[in-house]
């Protein structure tokens, strides 16, 4: 189907918009009437530059309050009519949206709407322009889409339909169903957008807290469904006001929006994406680091070997058990210091689950490679985390990574771990993006997102994960831009007994986060423990978190550049990361830095 | 009255909050359980640490579901709450605020309630403390106060007592009046919080959008005024969880915080501030700049004559009509470049405004004065703008500021101007702050807040005035920390005719904003004008609003530094400030600049 977003959806000046949803696939925009009265091109420029970039101008909205009103009223609307019907055929724009009349001049007499709208509708056509009605969901007598289209059935115009907005219905708890009595030539457009489920006003919900479909809680497909039942055959367009993507750049928040609605026509059943392929495991993860000596002395206190190098590029490979570490000193990690910068992911089908990412506008990496390396499928993350589709070890017909790598003389790993999660720190504005990337285009599963309080601000996460917990992904945010480089990426390694493995990692010099004695006589409070248990964790700074599922124990080691690593005891029913102690961990973590 | 403030209103670690709340005047903290647990001092050092800042531990909040539940829950919650109640003598504590419960596990049954809450009181009392209980809101069967004044007084024990939040019973829409039927000495504590009247979800709005008293829409005074009437002695103590609050620095909104429960000790006639001494108008605004060349092209063109220099200082005193702008190319200016440093305002009487000023915990400047300067009375705004008071040639008992400048010669101004309004940008976390400080140190009346869609962010403003309207100052910030320096402060120009003045100013070489013609198009499709009207506009850039009071005229200079200037001419019954016309202004601005 054919692909639209509203300019209000994206941040900048009105060509910024253009060239962000051309760039990102779309086939057309609405222009939203405040982008073009601020725009120094003519509307016919305007119409040059959609056309050069290969966008067509689906619809204008350029008129309020129009129908219902008293007669003198409703004569100066049809005198803005004229003007903006000739400002659209300047612009090529062919659909003008009119939303239910909010003004407290606007008389309760469906009758007198149906005719004026149809007064419109004849002047419209003149110009070969259609009117699209929508029910706004706090309009002043018209809020919902069924008495919307009633005043359109009733007005019986050629060139008057309706306009069908998911906002509008699902905010408001319509049952989208009855969209099926309408007959599909008569939707003259349907405007998409997602929300997160809030009880708060609706005219502030819509104007501010709006999303991409799939970023929020509505069932927009099932609406989408619903319409295309109709036999609707116009555009998908998105209309989405949001605070954040008001500030964000525009170029990715198109890629975003666009990616929404693939995904949404594949929920539909009309889309052709390549199947989702879920990873099956976590096949390493990729540190960058312009200075191998701290990363080393920690992987080797946490019981990592060294066990192979690269071929042809600075990169180790550390082991312990099925958790493998890349450290990669290449002149890609000369800029940011340390950080976690790539994870390999097992993948069923890794050429498959990389057709799907690039299906879905994820950037397909292109690999420097040596002429022997294995040809590794990856793409990157909305954050610039590089994701590698691995095969490790399991088929001869699949490339396998490691065979880039040479084995080096080295001791046995000391402990048996696997990796339990991978914490990132997304970009500010981008929390609901990269759910979505997570669960569109790795088919993961996102969880609830979390409040965690920072000693500095609040801070949200959520995991995405595999079906049986083997890919655990916690996307991080802080509050506001400046977090993003505020609170640090983290690797949890999962070991059968954490306390051992806190003692080893300290005897062999490692050095693990102090928690506060205060954190611990509130455990003594809360829980009771065996003779000693508590002294142990009390030791090691060993947290504690219970749920109905079990017991999680973990403690963190110090950090190194912007990383650092989790050591977790799970069991194995219990769900969660321990979110509560989330807020000692980061205060600890901001006392053993130097003073803001 | 005793003042005290919750330390989770603050951000940062637990100590930075303390010297917050010790420097901003606080008598007293709240310890709220999770700053504790993080803390790496022991409870005998907060203790300490408090009393060595002269801040009494007034409440600690460590217990949750304590009450109302299964006679086992409850020894579980006895247990804990003995290990609380030795933390607290520690703490040097007296009262504990228990909540209503909220657990799955409460049962509807009062009796039980005040039986439970009755033995944990006996529990508290061997240690010396008070419990206060609390109906929060959200509270499974208690959530309003006086239902948790009635199981308080079932019980009947002595050290058992209600604490009394504004929020809960005034987001509620609970009427306060009946706080009176409650005996004083049986309210332990109260706790104040203001909030926006948003219509969400209650919890939502508690943990999040919480404000100081007289930065929302409550009427927190009311409230307090009934609780003194019971004879209430106990602190006035703010509890605010605010995601802004936890990311701005401590410092100043410790001082926020206290300057607002001052305002409110005032409003309840409990405080002993100086009257406010409303201004009567501007009697300069000051710019700061580096290159003093191209502001005085912008003056002169502007119809500005350079009339007198200040006697010791790089200062230029440049007028037209009642307008006096100072430009000072002094060591101050060489920092920021160009930018809206100070404001004179006319008081009648500017050692009293001063008092108040200072009362209110504004900083008292500094005057490095020469020997001979006028002792001007002045103090700093959130913002960091000095605000002056001054008596310009009304009284010779009280200095003239124009004492200081030494006439130059000078051809006399080519137009007659007064100052309409300054608009200064707020640091992003400071809007609500800024509003009350310039309400209560000013005695201004705040206007409300409108939001303006810039093209990379919504831009919040809004005015406060004095009751002519001669003083008027346009508050905006942006929606994020980045935002603070991307918009830019300026000075509007009331003119008679501002077709002449827009002339006059373009004849002398001043550059007008260019406005795109699209935006003159849809004033015609909006407004009818007389021949020619809109072609004028349209030449000169001229923007047009109108309202039922009248009609709002302007247009805007080309900006200099961080400052440009506004050339407005207002129908005397317009009170607005043409805000529909700012994303084409805003919009223009940013096409005038190198690109982002």
């Amino acid at each position: 189907m054919r692909t639209s977003i509203a300019t209000v959806s994206l941040s900048g000046s009105l060509t910024e918009k253009l060239t962000a949803a051309s760039r990102a696939g779309f086939d057309g925009v609405e222009i939203f009437e405040n982008d073009l009265l601020a725009s120094p091109l003519s509307p016919r420029e305007i119409r040059a530059r959609c056309a050069d970039l290969g966008l067509s101008v689906d619809l204008y909205q350029p008129m309020r309050d129009i129908e219902a009103v008293p007669d003198d009223e409703f004569g100066r609307n049809l005198r803005r009519a004229r003007h903006k019907f000739e400002l659209m055929r300047e612009l090529g724009a062919d659909t003008v949206l009119v939303c239910s009349s909010v003004s407290p001049l606007a008389i309760d007499d469906d009758g007198l709407a149906a005719e004026q709208l149809s007064r419109l509708a004849a002047l419209a056509q003149d110009f070969g322009i259609r009117v699209a009605y929508e029910a706004l969901a706090w309009g002043r007598h018209v809020s919902t889409y069924d008495h919307a289209w009633r005043i359109v059935e009733a007005a019986g115009h050629p060139a008057l339909g309706t306009c069908l907005d998911s906002f509008h219905i699902l905010s408001r708890g319509s049952d989208p169903k009855g969209i099926e009595d309408i007959p599909g030539a008569k939707i003259f457009f349907l405007q998409l957008a997602d929300a997160p489920l809030l009880a708060m006003d609706v005219l502030q919900w819509s104007r501010h807290y709006r999303c991409f479909p799939g970023q929020g809680g509505f069932d927009v497909a099932g609406l989408v469904g619903h319409v295309l039942r109709t036999g609707y055959d116009g555009p998908l367009s998105l209309e989405v006001f949001n605070d954040v993507f008001r500030q964000a750049e525009a170029g990715p928040t198109a890629v975003d929006a666009h990616r929404s609605l693939l995904v949404l026509q594949e929920a539909v059943g009309v889309g052709e994406l390549p199947a989702p392929v879920v990873p099956t495991g976590v096949a390493f993860a990729e540190l960058v680091t312009p200075d191998a000596e701290p990363v080393s002395a920690l992987l080797g206190a946490l019981g990592f070997a060294r066990t192979a190098r690269h071929r042809s590029k600075p990169v180790d490979l550390w082991e312990q058990g099925e958790a493998r570490i890349l450290v990669n000193t290449g002149p890609a990690a000369r800029r940011d210091g340390t950080g976690l910068a790539a994870i390999g992911l097992e993948s069923p089908d890794p050429r498959a689950a990389a057709r799907r990412a690039e299906a879905l506008l994820a950037p397909v990496l292109p690999r420097r490679r040596a002429p022997e390396d294995a040809p590794l499928d990856a793409v990157a993350a909305p954050d610039g985390t590089e994701l590698f589709f691995c095969a490790t070890g399991r088929d001869p017909e699949l490339p396998d990574w490691r065979a880039d790598f040479a084995e080096v003389p080295h001791e046995p790993g000391s402990a048996a771990a696997r990796i339990d999660h991978l914490a990132l720190v997304q970009p500010w504005h981008q929390y609901d993006e990269a759910a979505l990337f997570h669960r569109s285009v790795l088919g993961l599963h996102a969880q609830e997102s979390v409040d965690v309080a920072d000693p500095y601000g609040l801070l949200r996460s959520r995991a995405v994960t595999n079906a049986d917990g083997s890919v655990r992904i916690a996307l991080g945010v802080g509050a506001a831009p400046a977090d993003d480089t505020l609170h640090a990426q983290h690797i949890a390694l999962a070991v059968e007994d954490v306390v051992a493995a806190a003692r080893a990692f300290r005897a062999a010099g490692g050095g693990l986060l102090p928690i506060p004695a205060n954190y611990h006589d509130d455990l003594a409070a809360r829980y009771e423990f065996a003779d000693g248990e508590l002294e142990t964790y009390r030791g090691l700074g060993i947290l504690y978190d219970r749920d109905a599922g079990g017991v999680f124990r973990h403690c963190y080691t110090r950090t190194v550049g912007r990383v650092f690593f989790e050591l977790v005891e799970r069991d194995p029913g219990y769900r969660g990361y321990g979110a509560q102690n989330a807020p000692v961990r980061l205060a600890a973590q901001h006392a053993g830095r130097p003073a803001r």
